[in-house]
Order: structure tokens, then C-alpha cells, then sequence
């Protein structure tokens, strides 16, 4: 199976503006990024970060296995297509043109992503396995579909359902709050402050910036400390 | 096990004041209500609902299998208190003092909930198995120890990790965006009829009252028919 991370590497994370400097975003969408792809290492893959422009995995804080495991391609073209581009065909990976490998398509803002979520999307038995974010998007897939083509423009999960129907692939819905989960809003820090391990980058990075959760009667929210507040 | 589905019988789902009118949020807590007790039985457990005032079931839209396996139970003090009077004691369940019987607390706003779903967090081997939902609620949990309490108030799963922590039992955190979603607000109301299935009573409801999935390009929201509108 590849593993297909893609990454916007510029001006990643705008709807984290209001909370979040551009250079602040390009870090935490960096750190979510080492996170996932150290995730997907640990699943037992080798990711492929799908960059909008040239990205060097040395400049991410990655362990050397993880660093050795991954390679980057670029591919500056929007993400339906740069992502179509890389999904199976017939004939792909067999000399009798009947066998196809899979290849799995992992956002890069899955801060939550872990070994075991990733494992359980990629031993899903259907052609086409998708985990939905919230508002339907697809957060993650894996397509053993020689037809099968993505469409993340608007509903995508939605379209996915549809377009796997249409071309006569059978579909899982993966249920996953970890992988379901993608970091797009300030609202959604909370998230990774409370569901971030130790080791993780992306609370790290996000409690260098001074936010820490704020546990107030009714609910949990993030709260940025006056100080280190941008200016 | 016995599973407990604790419901606010009146004035439920007042955050959804916005869009429903009381009457509306009445129905349309029963549906979840009832899309809850059935997953439930389906998941091959009999269901108490624990509310808040007297409540019968054939007053709800039940097959005749769910009602009969279900019961109710008022209990009118708050909810952390009127669980924690339901949790397992040492004694409980067995001559010898030494074996509990585990219950379950299923939150009766968790529209999406399956039998597939419940059954992993059922099956859940630590003393206390707990569902996240968003902004650290807990939306599900399961506890097999006799000295675990729960504390509803404020970031629940945060505390209720502690809690496990403080009493020396063992907690896992079951990893489900069906589980992880309950429905307190509009925003919410997209989940319901992207991932609620034709049987299911919520996104009936919510059909009936006229919302339906509004596909723009960005993102999916639910918008309600103008004339289907309280006026």
C-alpha cells in the first residue's frame, strides 16, 4: 500500500488566522505534519507527502526512521487532481493487469492520527474505505479501486459515497474521532491540547505559542496567554 | 451490563433554541432517543433510561422488540449525581463481594450511535472505557470498577481520567466519531442527515421540520425550508 500524505506548503492553516501568526501556522501545520507521517511510519507504511512546493523532510522534527521512511513529491496542481493522479489504475503493481496495490490518502492536519487508527482504515476489507470529517469531508481514504477517482471539492464524503457506487466499488465508512478529526479552526485546537500525547509536535508547538486548555464550568476551550499573544 | 441512557425529559436541547421550536426539540430528542435505545438492543442490551421525569415508552416510536426490552427510570437530581447512584459497587452482582457487574452510560443525544460502535466500547477490557466527544465531553463510557465515580461537570473527560487515575483503574479511550458526536447544536444538525441511515428517527424528524443538506462549494450545512420555518 503507498501512503499518500498531502500538504499544503504555503500559507497553510488561513482559517487559523485569527489565533495564529503565518509564521506560527507554517510551524504548526509542520508539526501536524512530522505527526502524521510519524504515525503512519509506526502503522508499518512508507508516506509520500504530496506538497503543493518543494518541501525537505530534514527540516521537519522527525525521528531518522521516520526521515528515512518518508519521500516527498511535489505537485503544485489543486488537490483532486494531484490526488487522482496518484491513485491506482488498472494494471498497476501486476504483470497479469488484474492486481492493483492500494493507495491510502491520510490528510496532513490529522493531528490526532495514531498507529492503531491508521491501521484499522488500512485493513478495511472494501475497495474504497473513507473516514468523514465533521461537515462530510474526507479526512483519510484508501482506494484499491482501479476506477475509483476522489472529488474534495465540497461534500466530499458525499461525492465519494456516490462516485464509489457509480464506477461499482464497494465503500466502508471508517468510524474514527481520531481521524475524523482534522485541525482547521481555532475551535479545533482544543482537540489537539486534550488528545495530544507527550511526544506529539503539534500540542508542543501549540503550548510554545502559549495556548493551554482553559477548563472553565461548561465546557473546555483554549485560552493564548496575554504575553505571547502576536502583536 | 446494564446500560444506562440518561435524558433530559423536559425542556431538552435548549442550544438548538435557534432553529427548533420547544415542541420540535421535544420530538426531536425522543427520536434520538429512540435511535439510541434501538442501537442499543440491536447491540444485545436492554436499555434503562435514566430521566429526568416519568416517561413512557410506548409514547416513543419504538419497534415492539426495543420497548420490550426497555424500562425507565426517574430519577430527578442531576445528571453526575443521578449516574454515579447507578454505578457498580463492591458487592454488587456477586455472593462473594468480588464481582461487579459493569454499566454503561449512553448519552441519548448520540444520534449516530450503532450497534458496530457500541459493541467496541462494550467490548472494551479496562476497568473504565470512555467515548470523547468534542471539547472533552465524555459521550459514552463503560465502568467495571467499584470505586470509579463520574463528574459530568465541566471538561468530563479530562476529569474522568483522573478520576480513573486517582482510584487506581485502568481506562481506555474508545476511539469513535459516531460516539464522539452528540447533537447540542445547529452546526451538529449536518451530521444527522449525512450519516443517519432511512431507518433511522432523527434525520426523519429533521426532514419532516424541512432542513435538508445544503451541498455549496465549500462545505455541507443544513438549511431549513422558508416555509417550514417557525414563525
Amino acid at each position: 500500500m503507498q501512503v499518500v500524505v498531502p500538504f499544503a506548503a504555503t500559507e497553510p492553516k488561513t482559517r487559523l488566522a485569527d489565533v495564529l501568526t503565518p509564521a506560527e501556522r507554517t510551524a504548526f501545520a509542520r508539526a501536524m505534519l512530522a505527526d502524521v507521517l510519524t504515525a503512519v511510519v509506526e502503522a508499518g507504511h512508507e508516506p509520500t507527502v504530496l506538497a503543493t512546493a518543494p518541501l525537505d523532510l530534514e527540516t521537519l522534527d522527525l525521528e531518522a526512521a521516520v526521515r528515512d521512511a518518508g519521500s516527498v513529491a511535489v505537485d503544485d496542481r489543486p488537490l483532486t487532481e494531484a490526488v487522482n493522479a496518484r491513485l491506482p489504475e488498472r494494471g498497476d503493481g501486476g504483470d497479469d493487469g488484474t492486481h492493483i496495490d492500494p493507495v491510502a490518502v491520510v490528510m496532513a492536519d490529522l493531528a490526532l492520527a495514531t498507529a492503531d487508527a491508521l491501521e484499522a482504515l488500512f485493513s478495511a476489507a472494501a475497495d474504497v474505505a473513507v473516514v468523514p470529517g465533521r461537515g462530510a469531508g474526507t479526512n483519510a481514504l484508501v482506494v484499491d479501486h482501479p476506477e475509483f477517482r476522489v472529488d474534495y471539492h465540497g461534500a466530499s464524503y458525499l461525492d465519494h459515497r456516490e462516485i464509489a457506487h457509480d464506477v461499482g466499488a464497494t465503500l466502508e465508512t471508517v468510524d474514527s474521532f481520531r481521524l475524523g478529526t482534522d485541525i482547521d479552526e481555532p475551535a479545533d485546537l482544543v482537540e489537539v491540547l486534550v488528545h495530544g500525547t507527550e511526544t506529539d509536535r503539534a500540542p508542543a508547538r501549540l503550548r510554545e505559542f502559549g495556548f493551554e486548555l482553559e477548563r472553565t464550568d461548561g465546557r473546555v476551550t483554549v485560552a493564548r496567554l496575554e504575553e505571547s499573544r502576536p502583536k
